[in-house]
């Protein structure tokens, strides 16, 4: 039942202009470029690209789309990392990009409605005068429907809440072209289904995510950051497991193992000790910061850490966490030329040290280079193998590697991807993840899009 | 399409014995009991209580409904508010109360996995000793599974969140019989479509939920309670709206009206001001605590409240918030002989005063007696109107209150019910506030439940 690939043909296409005018393009490189995201999948790139402006253009295209039965791929900044807008049955991306307007800013409800194509650095940007802010941050500067799409998340997770918690409403294309909005913007409703939480997470094979309203927070009166080294893995892991299970509230706790220090140290002109590192970031009032910083300082130091070394102005705080998100490109400037696959599991954090120190221990025995990094205190953590992409023994041993460690976390009470998403390159795992539940969402699949032409082969196959 | 009501035939009834043994009752009382809640909505019983003890007995029975084409509707404590449980087209309710077992504690992950039919007051009697607890609390010591099918919320939403932010995971007997898992227990996942939110508010429609894991967490290490008084309704509305927009972490903010301030001193023998009042709860440290309770005195009294009256002991806490949850009952002996019509919207915080100051006006041109509670801190509240049942002008003057009211909240983007959810008595509200996306609920309903078999006549007419 997977739709197939169709040529596109020019009255197609000229339909498809009478809707989007010049924003349409066949040209090899422009689709060349959006059927690759930023991972090691390559681009599968699609028949022609439309660039939209309004939700009402992305549901007269996906009209046109569903009537010939033509795939439909939406694209924000291509920043996902499973081969999400690969075009495994050609057909016509959407690029949201353009579609870049703040569309009310409601402070006093601490909530936004943004077009999709909004970054998050777009967005904080704009609210810095409000003294608003919104927190969700993978590291790249996601367009807001993408992150939306993929359940988003990262280093303020632990603390915020990931897209899922972050979300009140969407305003949504369905398969044959129609508009809704999931929800509306009362903080809690009983009203029926959760469409919102539906489509959060579906990477584009429900419909496409055109307007997002998203939850505000106030930037905090203290924000304070911090970096401390531990001896080993074990000790720095067990420090987490325990501020965590402390109810202490940190803002950001995160992991980078010694290969990955001695990446940013390199990439970013750096000279942090070569040991397993902790980033810290606490926000709150000045005196919860202090309280937050001396509580976590004291937990590190019973286990045998180092010092914090406290970062308190705020270019000081950016720079460590423009290393922290430069972490991935810092491990593959460790070789030049190789490519980086990046993978991700999150557990139950009683199991976390269990599952990252064997995946550590798996790592040296497969002899590659791999850093690990992690959201640790979501229980969630990252590895990226970088290797030589001729290297078909490389490349075979690491995916060896990724799928251990899958099963590992699956067998933990845990799932094959925290927040990478399934794109198609998990979407094998699902079966062992979900189970019977998998048939379930195959039948909303096939309820909800009955000709598989939204984004077809991710997350579930037909 | 909508089922039909079916005589259970002898036949269908062993069917059913064979599964459930000596625990299934065609009684009238049994079955009169548990065709009613705790609303004025009127009593429609089932043709049969089946009482389950295990999640495949669930599935076994469903099989043989599913079979025969007969409704089921699943039952924990009877404590909601819509109608929920009546049984519009006959059938088979499964009372999932002794499925009573706490099934895992897991102090570590800060979560917990319990059947379906235990209490949150049983939960948190078992936690104790842990020094975890949970935090949902509606009222009524209703049962996790309800609280979940209902998406259940209550005084501790505004700082905890409310069912849809505290369920990880669910068990749950599809309308085919299948068994499924919804999600693994780890805190955050990108593994495909969210069927835990989608199950969670979906009021026993698309399936039969019968074990629930649900986040805990640590006992504050400082609790204080506190009750103060206002002028008028306004400037305690706006003391809510203040103390939420600057972001001050309470755990729970409580609006009472002079009318349910009087029902309750007079049913819980208190002798508080007959005036628009405020509830407070603050969790955190000693110093945390002391911090919030100081702003939140400071706004109030900026609005021209009385002074704050603590409850710092636990037993006087705990008269405080039985009174708060016994305001139904206490509105009801206001005027002995009568029944409550008690309904609930949510708006947007910024909304919120305007929305209650207009409802009080048309409760006061209505000449009826009702009394407003809410949970003002996420933009919610309820009116509970006092009628007597055999005056029909005052059902009907009570109905237009209720529809004007509803059609109010969702002119302010808000939602026609905020926590007491659809069952049928909302039914006809959801065109209004969800327009096509009432559709896409449809066509989800008919994906998983073809025949219309769970819960028929709820959330979504077919």
């Amino acid at each position: 039942m997977d739709a197939i690939p169709v040529d596109l043909s020019s009255d197609f296409l000229e339909e498809l202009r009478g809707v989007v005018e010049q924003r349409l393009s066949t040209s090899k490189a422009v689709c060349f470029q959006h059927g690759k995201d930023e991972s090691y999948h390559p681009s599968i790139p699609p028949g022609a690209v439309v660039f939209a402006h309004s939700t009402e253009e992305v549901s007269e295209i996906v009209k046109i789309c569903a009537r010939h039965k033509v795939p439909v791929i939406p694209y924000g900044t291509g920043t996902s990392l499973e081969g999400h807008v690969a075009a495994l049955h050609g057909g016509v991306c959407i690029d949201i990009a353009e579609m870049n307007e703040i569309v009310a800013v409601n402070a006093e409800d601490l909530d936004v409605t943004v077009q999709a194509g909004v970054t998050r650095k777009q967005l904080n940007e704009h609210l810095r005068d409000v003294g608003l802010f919104f927190p969700v941050d993978p590291g790249a500067d996601a367009s807001l429907g993408g992150m939306t799409a993929t359940r988003a998340s990262g280093t303020n997770a632990v603390h915020y809440g990931t897209m899922r918690e972050n979300v009140l409403s969407l305003t949504v294309v369905t398969a044959d072209g129609r508009i809704i909005r999931t929800a509306r913007r009362a903080k809690k409703s009983a009203a029926g289904y959760d469409l919102t939480h539906l489509f959060v997470g579906s990477e584009g094979t429900l419909g496409v995510i055109t307007e997002v309203t998203l939850k505000l927070y106030g930037i905090p009166e203290a924000i304070s950051a911090a970096v401390c080294s531990f001896p080993d893995l074990e000790s720095a892991v067990n420090t987490v497991i325990l501020t965590i299970q402390s109810g202490i509230p940190v803002a950001r706790i995160e992991l980078l193992d010694d290969v990955q220090m001695d990446a940013i140290n390199k990439y970013s002109k750096l000279d942090y000790p070569v040991m397993p590192t902790l980033f810290f970031e606490f926000h709150g009032s000045e005196s919860g910061v202090a309280e937050q910083a001396a509580l976590v300082s004291d937990i590190a130091s019973d286990l045998g850490a180092g010092d914090f070394k406290w970062a308190t102005k705020t270019e000081d705080r950016s720079r460590l966490w423009q290393a922290r998100h430069d972490a991935y490109y810092a491990a593959l400037a460790l070789r030049p030329g190789s490519v980086g696959i990046a993978t991700d599991v999150c557990v139950p954090i009683s199991r976390l040290a269990e599952c990252i120190l064997e995946t550590r221990k798996d790592i040296e025995q497969s002899k590659l280079i791999a850093a690990i990094v992690g959201h640790v205190g979501d229980g969630n953590f990252h590895v990226c193998m970088i290797i030589d992409p001729d290297d078909e023994d490389e490349a075979a041993c690491a995916m060896g590697v990724n799928e251990r460690m899958v099963m590992r976390a699956i067998a933990m009470d845990g799932t094959c991807t925290g927040e990478h998403g399934v794109g198609y390159g998990k979407i094998d795992f699902l079966t062992a993840e979900h189970g019977e539940a998998l048939n379930v969402m195959r039948t909303i699949k096939m309820a909800l899009d009955p000709d598989n032409i939204m984004n077809p082969g991710k997350i579930v196959r037909l």
